[in-house]
């Protein structure tokens, strides 16, 4: 199972305190050592809108390269592309909201713009030779309309599918998703896309694991997790905490399912963020220790 | 969907912290009022043991009686079955550990020894009209032994069924388990008896919840919580946390599984018990909130 690291962007956007440079590429680096072969390094936004990610190139030039390890940068416009671009990133992920209104507050602009943006970067992306993801934000629910249709999200699935997209993630932005609504929502996206779907879950309310597992056992093609379960969307209402990914990668090393992941190594990142940002993280594997008697350091 | 409420029990019994018997009460209160039906409300043990739970019987004298509302007592042996049966329990909760290690740590005997105690128990307790729950500690894993055969614990379910267990509780004590554990096991016990399956999970590793709902779907009858998410096993490393009964309601709602429960009311419980305790709870629903727009009061 694929397991998109997206600590250094989602997880740490959240954050109020700024992270030196040398720190972000030190986490990458911690990551990249446990066997992490997909980073979500950096943002390519505003600097005013999400100060954390002012950084972004400086991050992107100093992140370890090659060993088969294929770095993200989310960007929102045009402008972001051009940095992500120019810094050397291997894939782009763009985020169309599911609903009017969260799309009008969190990217200025309604979503049918936002869609044809996506149109607009991805044909730039691809010709360029990057991968291209849409995420499709609050697919699971909204902070400003409350339930979001399954039928709404397959719709957008497929106009990003049409507007030339590599990859589908389904984001649960807010953290209030249940395994019946990952089934839901794998039937409406599995209606109208043939491409790979990628989840991405906040444990917001404690059923982030549940809905990673089912993911899992519909389909999923990559699941997102953050290294020490940091993270969150600054702009969405208590939309704390990505999935945790050492927790994660236990929970499927346990299933049967590998990631490729040393615990110990993902255990050792997210505990050296946590020293960085200076408050426990919540993922609860560091404390707890890996199942009795499992061998050290083991692979996921 | 039968939420079985243990915070009174497992939850406290882990606390340092000595928890005044009018809050105890007050707890349960509390719960009853949110639509618990079915409350492990102590435990009959030795009180240099466990001196969070010293207070059985004062607790089993001050809590609400009637509404519908059964009672239930943990007991390690004919001694506390007496002051079970003196207190007006309505339920006996008898654990059996999986593996001799734990077995004769927790409990100082051997597993064959746990199973003919069970024996005894049960037959007194159901010739006194109670109802009696057999649970099998460790069934995930233990603490010393590591991996617990499902083999073996299906031949425990056996014994305690032909012991007299009125019902099978299955124990994650030390949260190691998942989703593909809770299916092993199901399958393990339902080879080898009829009785209802009840489960009891921590969310140690950020399993809990994905357990408690795949063993819904595999037809559990009951499920432990316990509000606000406190509570362990003060014998076993590590085990920290049931999983929260809020978060558990909140999931088994939005998954369309009733369990009667006032979220808001189990929240409020949850808030008293943080405020009794000292400490913030585990359990994120308090602190996140309802789906957006949910009714409020609403019950799951």
């Amino acid at each position: 199972m694929e397991i998109v690291e997206v600590g250094p962007r989602d997880g740490l956007q959240n954050e109020d305190a700024l992270v030196p440079t040398p720190a972000k590429i030190a986490y990458v680096e911690a990551l990249v050592a446990a066997g992490a072969r997909r980073i979500e390094a950096t943002s390519f936004v505003h600097p005013k809108r999400v100060p954390q990610m002012a950084d972004a190139e400086a991050v992107m030039a100093g992140v370890p390269r090659g060993g088969g390890v294929s770095y993200i940068g989310l960007v929102v416009n045009e402008r972001g592309l051009d940095r992500a671009l120019a810094s050397g990133v291997d894939e782009v992920n763009v985020v169309v909201v599911a609903t009017e209104t969260f799309s009008r507050r969190n990217q200025g602009m309604s979503v049918a713009e936002a869609v044809a943006s996506f149109g607009a970067i991805s044909a730039r992306a691809r010709a360029a030779g990057l991968r291209v993801t849409a995420t499709i934000g609050a697919s699971f629910g909204c902070p400003f309309e409350g339930e979001v249709a399954p039928s709404a999200v397959g719709a957008l699935v497929r106009s990003c599918t049409d507007a030339g997209a590599d990859e589908i993630a389904l984001a649960d932005t807010i953290g209030v998703g249940v395994p019946a609504d990952v089934a839901r929502l794998v039937e409406a996206a599995r209606d109208v896309t043939a491409l790979p779907l990628r989840f991405h879950f906040h444990n917001t309310r404690n059923t982030g694991y549940a809905n990673a597992l089912a993911a899992v056992s519909l389909g999923a093609a990559a699941l997102d997790a953050s290294a020490g379960g940091i993270g969150g969307c600054p702009f969405a209402p208590a939309a704390t905490g990505n999935i945790a990914t050492e927790d994660l990668a236990y929970a499927l090393r346990r299933s049967g399912v590998a990631s490729g992941l040393s615990l110990s190594g993902v255990v050792g990142a997210a505990a050296f963020i946590e020293g960085e940002l200076g408050a426990p993280v919540p993922a609860l594997l560091g404390r707890a220790g890996d199942f009795p008697g499992a061998l050290s350091p083991e692979r996921g």
